[in-house]
């Protein structure tokens, strides 16, 4: 750290910077410029609080050096995480697609859309139980119900499930039936939630808040990862800012960003990114050539009728469509799509779910 | 609501909005533009997500008229709410302090604080006795000890005290001891804490988040109201920007916005609003002009040697300043600030705390 | 200037840092920590862009110490910037308010508002001749002939006159009208015209851009003042931020942010700030509590009826109740509202405009 | 237009709304709801400012139904715009790549690198004569000699050029040496530009401000082409918000939303829009991915040595490397990266220019 003195600061304000920083066992290195006195602090600065050196007498601002996150930093970590999910691996060399419905509303139409994803060649199912919903006179989600109907869905299909985990006393349930706990953008800093998943042993979706910092998203997967779980992948799911022709700022610039500060492996989510269905087929495949490892697309067999978030959901059609585009742009920047490690059960796609 | 058609929109696809509309009820008034047609939609709405018609072809967008809070909106309360915390009324015509350390530290430092900002004049305790931090390896709060705390501050002082409550599971136990739950910025949108604290029979202090709009804060206080707890109050305290030169932008227009939508009070925290002690003195005589019904404001013995914020907190000295000029703004606007309904227990500051 | 070394910087990318600031005669003071190498750049950077070590091999971030203005700065002025507008001061101990319309529409308009604001208590008139509109089908203002309005109401009411500027070419006509050059939050950083503005011998009011940082303001400014024109204020008139509820975001801190660190006198425009004339009465109230020097109102003797801006604008009634309400904040916070430093020419209020 | 009234809005309020535009020619369809009564407009708007309505006793707000710009309107051109630049179509089914350096430094750097560039694969040179400085006191471009820097190597390498245009007086002289007039982000609203621009015969690169809004960067395409320029591109550059990892937010939805609403091509410049060179090669992948008609890239024989933008911009070598990447992405959606119409001077590289 780097604690900047005000041109006006007394000698004595400058000495106590320093022997605060001393007593705790830091090197300090002062530096007077013409203007401003600098001091520069080397040691293990996790002891003291960075605020408690802006309250003091005379100083005028600090600047951090090194990041306040460790396990997360690429720096590190010799090597690139990766995630085995039943056997498909997250921050490999394929590109792994997740895909389903915003919400688990009814078990035909998750097995439905389950086969049509896989049909389509995505390897992980989507869908949410849970719904955090702005308003609350809006469907809140099938709770344990919804839970159960994605584990039947991977039953027939083999694909293994990514759903939403909204409280601590919900984890082990959850635990129960996901294969992929997801942390969402609203929860990014739910410390409680966090260190409840950091004791978990799933692996964990962390989504970007969408006023989160990327050093924030970060030091959230820091909370993970010191509670002992390193099966973290970060997800960018959009930002908040003054545009408006988007729901949100979808950031894609995140996804080089991570790779270069964390070895976590990263996942883009364009639907929520955008808000918008006619846009995840042009980010998605942007998504792919910027290196994104992952990503996590809503497809509803009618999106029309759905409970939720219709407006951004693809149709079957078009997400089969869309998958064939993704393989081109994965073989152009030297990646292939993920393919299921074993096939489908032999039994196929049920008669019941025919009928939808 | 309105829905825009494109001007490419087919008739038919014009009839499946009407006929959705009309099938839960809601009369249709389409109107033929040059350009586009436009269906305005009239009735109750509730049944039918916004979204559902996004997402039908042909839509080009839908315009929501009518906000979807109902219990927070000023038009349908004819009186402002004025909540009453052991006779220290919020939302009359006296303006209430607030103050207190950010975080509870020791029974030294709270008790030592708490009679500072009662001589200068505050009539209500605040205190973090949960902390939610940014870094998993900063300060995390004393828990339910510094709850006692504070509840032995109040006895000997007298003043009422506001706490934030961070997780369901501690809801009951937070209302033990505190006089109104605080509801923090991260968790403004957790929805199962809005539920908690909406069965609570205590009033709620709800802030916005750094990335909430006003719209969306009033939707979250709808989720605590339609709970059944009518003692709402919303609190400002910085939105995220572009802007670096304060730690966050203070939204002081949020009170008069807010005063107009809505009938509850309105708080203003210029603490962590601008998040720097010497912006706290101008900003808060700005929020009293503007018409905030309280303030709340941090307040440390020894802001240097504060476990966290100590760079937004102000010395019990420059308090007491502050409040004198608060006295003279407050007058200005026809308003006085707050004195405490009783005067506090005979026996006076305690002679342990004289020591501090 | 700090220049941080990634943590896999060799020696000799280290050495290339070090070589090439002492090239220009900058002093290095390398601290070699156990993850970073940090070097302190200590002389005078002028003569060295700060990308170009940015650029350089093994360099992780660099980061500022000292700002880039002088000029402007607080630190290097020992006592505040008064100026001195026809005998009105703009940054001494009195509080100064310039009204008037959005846009000149007419002789008529202009002088009805002028009288009106002056019976109210404003010292200075503000109008626009040319305007700066979104839309190429919009208003384009009255050019010149609206100039020469602004003159005669000057000459009838004795009110200074603040006006636009918004190319290089028409700063010479302009300051034949106008007492005080405004450019407009869009031109913050057409250097063009402030280089052209710092040439003129008129006072300059400089507004912040809507994306402007408080920091780029101040750099804005040096541009006029290193031009050789000293007089310049400093308008806050309202940001762009994810918010929608208010037209922009009055960013109120900017005021005493701006005093912190600038000896220029800080105008408020609660109009432009918050585009809702419900919204300029409870923000121009706060703006004198927060320290402004001067607010900038806008005035319309028919909202309703007006070219640009309706929607921002007070009517005098409104306009005069006002006045009255900053008179007790403005002594609240031991200051006044400036009053004209002569009377109105004797023959007052001209038989024509009353008519209006 | 849709006018929404005040839930208490009065009988007479509604009429007058209603009398104001039918005054203007413009039909009303008012719809009575429970809460609001709301007034469809329908007709020719452009005779009315929105604001005016807005401004009207009773009126909660006015939503727009119809975008205010026609010409840059994708619903009004059948066919997407297509601008031949000497044989160089940009918007058509090739991807073209302009590049080149920030700053036109001195001869040898610009030939050196054009040279460069057109070896690598790029169709048009960048450079930038006129330099919009955050600073008085940093390099302020060569001015015309710099353009004729650039016609030279044009000359030599049959490369067209862009080079941006700052202010009204110099219109005229750009022309003279450029083949696409820019219009820097600082520029996006400065109307005289727009309108002289709109009155050159030279095609027109517009870069969306850092604050603009999509639709904004479309209402001064408006201006352009109302102006009797039809042949205008638009510019993705990056946005300003919160997050401070990368220089600015480079928007990339903005790509196919632009697509979406408008006819023109669009450019993606992933060196401003990112800041950071190591974010260049992932964001021009993405860019071409997600649809864009050109990319605008720095290159810098030695960015160490830069007068500008140093740390954005990309070595010839690397750059070299990435358009063998972009090939492979162009083909993978469909497209191909353009190549020269013809084929350069028989001269070929000056042997001078070898030196350097």
């Amino acid at each position: 750290m780097v604690v900047v003195m005000k041109p006006e600061a007394t000698p004595v304000e400058t000495a106590a910077v320093i022997n605060r920083a001393e007593a705790v066992g830091v090197a300090t290195h002062p530096i007077y410029g013409k203007e401003h006195t600098v001091i520069a602090l080397v040691g293990d600065l996790t002891k003291i609080d960075r605020d408690v050196f802006s309250a003091m007498a005379g100083v005028q601002k600090t600047v951090r050096i090194q990041e306040p996150y460790k396990l997360a930093a690429r720096s590190t970590h010799a090597n690139r995480t990766t995630i085995d999910v039943n056997g498909v691996i997250i921050g490999g060399s394929d590109v792994v697609v997740m895909a389903g419905p915003c919400s688990v509303e009814s078990r035909e139409q998750v097995l439905e859309t389950a086969w049509a994803v896989k049909e389509a060649g995505a390897t992980i199912l989507r869908g949410g139980a849970f719904k955090p919903r702005t308003s609350p006179y809006s469907f809140q989600g099938m709770g344990e119900a919804g839970l159960k109907i994605l584990a039947e869905a991977r039953e027939q299909t083999g694909l293994p499930v990514i759903t939403e985990v909204m409280t601590v006393e919900t984890v082990d349930m959850v635990c129960e039936y996901a294969d992929i706990l997801q942390i969402g953008a609203r929860n990014m800093q739910n410390y409680g939630l966090l260190h409840a998943v950091g004791k978990a042993r799933k692996p964990v979706m962390l989504k970007r808040g969408i006023s989160g910092e990327i050093k924030e998203l970060l030091m959230c997967a820091e909370y993970i990862l010191s509670g002992g779980n390193a099966q973290v992948m970060l997800c960018e799911r959009g930002i908040r800012t003054y545009e408006t022709s988007t729901r949100n700022t979808f950031d894609l610039n995140a996804v080089p960003v991570l790779h270069r500060m964390s070895h976590l492996p990263v996942v883009a989510d364009p639907s929520h990114g955008t808000g918008d269905w006619e846009l995840v087929g042009p980010m998605s495949k942007a998504a792919v050539a910027a290196g994104a490892d992952a990503l996590i697309l809503e497809v509803h067999p009618n999106p029309e009728q759905a409970e939720s978030d219709g407006a951004q959901s693809l149709k079957p059609e078009n997400f089969a469509e869309l998958m064939g585009q993704l393989r081109l742009i994965a073989s152009a920047v030297g990646r292939s799509i993920a393919t299921s490690p074993e096939p489908a059960p032999a039994n196929g796609r049920a008669q019941d779910v025919m009928l939808v």
